[in-house]
């Protein structure tokens, strides 16, 4: 039996070119991400998956404190009605809602629904609490599990329940609305390049892709290795349009009541899709450094020799001050243990053994580079902290050039049409902003619209589609 | 408008010994710790309330790290086949639970239940993951809602749905499960006593009141200021129950298949009425200075005056580095500011004004007792610290003197009635350890065994109820 689970981390994993569905699954698997359970359609995250959430977390939710939200706890169900007073809200998500009927032995008057996401709830509540312009802006955040019934999952990706933040706020004017907005966006985009080392575009979504019950949504769009886009967070501004639906009002200076204008925002587990597909490799998992639950993984080398456990014991005390790091003194083998940690992404390896220790150094070795070098131990932990930068700035640079390299322009609907074809990536071209347009290059090349980016190009007068004036660049993909 | 929300603290709340549940409601209103929603029997927790619940999860957690447990995440829905793979245990949920009957536009073929708990989850998962003896233990924890219909509810006290967290955990023996559960019960009683400053008796609960599923359930009670206790945590050993229930095996050195041994345990945000109702006062709450988001607010007096401002800045950024401080500049009076920090509970106020600044002192004053004392503002910083220290021991010594002095002793059934009746608080009596005998004096004096102490006294020889020979002592108590 121990045999066996000893093994299970040398059968290899599919290859990532060659079936890249099947690799993904793999890897979530076998690095201990997920495992299935009987609920169809949701997921159990297991401690190391749920480790890297949690750094996500940390991260995340000193950004959003900083920037002056606070955390509050909202009912997981919602009363039918109350998620039916937004028109277009209800209607986005009415066909993926899980329904509570029966509950402490009686049937419910009224089916409560299991929260899609809570804007309902905070409208209720807002509509409640606000009353007076001093009582504003209002900046709401929650961390909380949603429930979004799914045909199809795919672990992280797309799951009937997933783990996400919530911001919901509420503004006085406009003008703060839409900067909140777009400040939230760009704390979003900080944290994919910054910490997870993803590269990202910033746009705004198209009417057919906005969120419902928004007026304006922005998103960050980040490329697979595959060449697939993923949606990596979003952004709404409502207007006053669910102020005006849960008439939600404030007295203004002049004692006028006027509405609210209220925006909301989130990132979910999905995230940790992207990590797996952006980075990861033939030998599985590659964490960025900044999130990686273990930084460093220390492996003796013929540990059963005197000195070596001893040695490993005192690098690890010496860089447990600076970096995550976990000694794996168990009796498997080395050569299991760098199968292990690899699969599992770790970012560094160091090997010590009797011969480093006469020499009073180690061995280090990169995950992403598979770089080895030979580190004298007075510099071992200035040299870790050093290569976890230079694996975070190379991991970041190769993902751009992955996305770079499968960007493509197109100016007719041949061009469009045979690149979706015959390539995977982003493409670039002109739309004249009408849905027609939009609907047909789905029909005809399978692509949907990702964002309209914020940094536009001019790359034709016209629309890829229709031929009419255009003034507005879109990037188009096939998406997860 | 905004006078009317300024004058909102300013109207008095029922006095605590005049009616003391509708002293808790003001104060949890009032306070601002929760709203009522729409959702029957369900609370929103607002920011600062969910800021006492952030503070309680970072200490926990914490604890629950260091004693070498790892977070997951499981589906929030249990098939409802799953909950009735264990007999007692279904039959311990079963009223209570919420059912999803459709989802995604479909009836569903089997009902969902909304997680009351989550021991099924894990069981169905340990039978997957645990093979062998090197698998073991496996010590998880997940921090997540549940929700238990409740007819009758009261904010954090008994709510539909609920924050907690529980661990589950398994072990190669018995003895080692032993351990774990009084180990993590011991972890709950710290940080009731050095964390929330609320003393506890801990001990094992009866058959009757033991959790479903259970061989055997830990508790920790804990008595309200009004003389009612409260179950403030609890763990269970399962012994190999679950274990046989869902074939969780392992195979030993031996190679010989053996079932795990089991234990979970929880504590909720229940624990935010626990403080409430053991440290609350007529002025409303009072916080226990670790848990206290605002530890210290500065309250400048006649800050239009030239220089009060700045110095009540510089105090907020020399104080910021050692405790969680808010200045309250906003143009209130300063009689509204000591209302709304009173109401609060924010442990210490610090007041500063035009002829402080002159002799380089500031006012300090205690939430709990109201003391008054003049800083030198060069001690300030220390004086804060020290105080915060003596709050919470005071708080501590406080709610130990009030149990202590609603702690009773009764030999016959005549003196139980008779303190059941006219007093309230804990009864301590022999017990034979017949159900019959509990059962009787829940029905003659309305009170339930809160728990058989690990401190037992040898109060008489027989049982209070029936006379026979008795070895248990019981605490026993109307409870919440």
């Amino acid at each position: 039996m121990s045999k066996n689970s000893n093994k299970k981390f040398v059968e290899a994993i599919t290859a990532i070119d060659e079936d890249f569905a099947k690799w993904y699954t793999d890897i979530v698997k076998k690095a201990e991400l997920i495992d299935y359970s009987t609920v169809k359609g949701c997921m159990i995250i297991r401690p190391y998956g749920y480790a890297i959430w949690e750094n996500i977390q940390k991260y995340l939710d000193n950004r959003i404190k900083e920037t002056g939200h606070e955390n509050v706890y909202m009912p997981m169900f919602i009363p039918e009605s109350l998620l039916q007073k937004e028109k277009d809200h209800v209607e986005g998500f009415s066909p993926e809602v899980a329904y509570v009927t029966r509950a402490g032995g009686e049937d419910l008057a009224e089916r409560l629904i299991v929260r899609p996401t809570s804007e309902t709830l905070f409208c209720e509540h807002y509509a409640k609490i606000i009353q007076s312009y001093n009582d504003l802006p209002k900046k709401y955040n929650q961390w909380c599990s949603v429930v979004r019934w799914e045909k199809t999952t795919r672990p992280f990706l797309r799951t009937s329940e997933f783990l996400w933040q919530e911001g919901h706020t509420a503004h006085a004017t406009a003008e703060e609305a839409e900067k909140e907005t777009i400040d939230m966006l760009n704390v979003y985009a900080d944290m994919l390049e910054e910490y997870l080392a993803i590269p990202v575009l910033k746009g705004q979504k198209t009417e057919k892709e906005k969120f419902a019950g928004a007026k304006a949504t922005y998103t960050i769009e980040s490329l697979m290795h595959d060449g697939k886009a993923l949606q990596s967070g979003t952004s709404h501004n409502f207007g006053d349009g669910f102020a005006r639906a849960f008439n939600i009002r404030y007295s203004d200076k002049n004692s006028k009541l006027q509405y609210v204008h209220q925006t909301s925002w989130g990132v979910t587990t999905r995230l940790i899709g992207a990590i797996i597909m952006v980075h990861g490799d033939d030998s599985g998992l590659v964490l960025p450094p900044k999130v990686a639950p273990i930084q460093a993984v220390i492996v003796p080398i013929a540990q059963h020799k005197e000195g070596v456990l001893d040695k490993a014991n005192e690098l690890k005390n010496n860089l447990s001050s600076v970096v995550r790091v976990k000694l794996d003194a168990s009796d498997k083998m080395p050569g299991w243990k760098f199968n292990e940690y690899e699969m599992k992404g770790i970012p560094v390896r160091i090997e010590i053994g009797p011969k480093d220790i006469e020499n009073n150094q180690a061995v280090l070795v990169r995950r992403d580079t598979r770089a080895k070098e030979v580190v004298n131990l007075n510099d071992l932990k200035d040299r870790v902290l050093a290569v976890l930068d230079e694996i975070h700035n190379s991991l970041y640079e190769k993902a751009l050039k992955n996305r770079e390299e499968r960007t493509f322009v197109a100016k007719t609907m041949e061009e469009l049409k045979a690149i979706a074809e015959n390539k995977s990536g982003f493409i670039k071209a002109m739309w004249c902003g009408e849905r027609e347009c939009e609907e047909k290059i789905k029909e005809v090349a399978g692509l949907t619209s990702r964002c309209i980016p914020f940094e536009q190009e001019e790359l034709d007068t016209n629309c890829v589609c229709c031929g009419k004036k255009a003034e507005k660049m879109v990037y188009w993909g096939k998406a997860y």
